[in-house]
């Protein structure tokens, strides 16, 4: 069980973890038509993630909570596509940093207007200044640490839609909110999820997809000459409200732009 | 300016982006006898790494939020020792990640009893399992991304003090809620800020301490075979609330226990 608050009726505890020290983890769920998109594929990464943090938390009761903020919101958008947020904490207390050993979680629920989702054209993007560091303990989860994130997002000016941060290696690893995916000698490359600030669930859904199809792909580092080297057949950000975009400009180097991986894919309103 | 909140009251925005991605930093301030030791440290580390973090504070309005929140807290404890929270976030807003240019910060006070505080004989430490890893932009600053730290303190069970951390370089670095301080054939050794995930307060204080009393010290990274190797005069745990703690025991290994650091130190109770 968790205390499910909705962000509208304010009323989270000042002294709740996930304010205190970003103890927690969150999903951003594009709703499509009024139907939660990818639905399954957050809940299992909600599921799995929490876990990991140690954070009990039962998928039913997840679902439960979601069915009734498409109750609760849908209204509210005449288009029906909206963005829902969930926020699970690890609740309020604990001596310091040291959780209790039961403590109950904190569910927030919020929800705001979609985004304006960028065309087939492709996006400009940009490398980022702001290094990426990724504990192996925390690799992937999307929790409330997202300061190197913030930091980074800072550097999008004009019209650069997004910026890709490198780890100390000197991989290029993924956006402040997408993933990467490249496509070189015919094989799709994707970086490895253990090198990952943030495994995406529309990087999960992408891989699926890829595997159903037959196609060539591999999760590997990605390095600068890789990508600007001039075998690059394209490269891809992927977030599950924009789903998959080209990238036609990667820091003034134009790259080949088409709609190979949307096909793939396939239309984000019927992503289930 | 900032919005002002007391945690008693209730009513941080819920999407306030201290909560939503840790975007923000804390100070935890010992109040002895009814007066904030060490202020001008914590404010010029609050003040310094807001800037760092480009959230706009004024130092005189946080010393004002500081002496109402002594007026208001002090008489909850009769003994005149708690512990002041200051949490700055950068407030709310933004399209994600990205803040606005221009964002009103919040400032959440609140307050909580002032914790046991170790003897003279000293504490047992351990190593923790945890990785640190340190962003070197975001290095030192005490911000509201610690969930590292959260997962090293579950691993505090029995008479466990701290648990010690360290970097991919081997380097044992810090403890979840204290800094390192040895004494290794006469001279003082710290690891570098440069390393550190927090730059703690009395660490700084403690290093002032040296350099006035005209003691040899130096910032270098510990490796456990210094640390183990014996020729470890003593090891000690700092932070603004234990002030300056010796290690008896890491990890198995008896370590030598004296007074030098706190006599260096001096009393808590009247430090400025």
């Amino acid at each position: 069980m968790f205390d499910l608050y909705w962000a509208e009726d304010g009323g989270v505890p000042p002294g709740d973890r996930g304010l205190a020290y970003g103890d927690g983890l969150f999903e951003t769920i594009a709703i499509m038509g009024g139907r939660a998109s990818l639905l399954g594929y957050h809940l299992d990464r909600l599921v799995r993630d929490a876990g990991r943090l140690a954070i009990p938390v039962a998928r039913p009761e997840l679902e439960a909570a979601c069915t009734r903020a498409l109750e609760r919101y849908s209204g509210l958008y005449p288009s029906l596509n909206w963005v829902l947020k969930l926020t699970l904490t690890r609740g309020s207390g604990g001596r310091g940093y040291r959780p209790e050993p039961r403590m109950k979680p904190s569910l927030i629920v919020s929800h705001s207007a979609f985004p304006s989702v960028p065309g087939p054209e492709g996006v400009v993007a940009d490398f980022s200044r702001v290094p990426l560091t990724v504990n192996p303990l925390l690799a992937g989860i999307k929790s409330l640490n997202r300061l190197e994130q913030v930091m980074a997002a800072r550097e999008l000016q004009g019209d650069v839609f997004e910026v890709l941060m490198s780890n100390r290696d000197g991989h290029v690893v993924e956006g402040t909110r997408t993933n990467l995916f490249m496509l070189f000698e015919d094989v799709w490359l994707t970086p490895p999820a253990s090198t990952l600030a943030v495994a995406g669930v529309m990087r999960r859904y992408v891989l699926d997809r890829l595997r159903i199809a037959g196609h060539e792909f591999r999760e590997m580092p990605l390095t600068l000459d890789t990508l600007l080297g001039g075998s690059c057949q394209g490269l891809w950000l992927s977030n599950s409200v924009v789903g998959v975009v080209p990238v036609r400009n990667l820091a003034g180097h134009d790259l080949p732009v088409d709609q190979r991986l949307a096909t793939i894919v396939g239309s984000p309103a019927r992503l289930d």
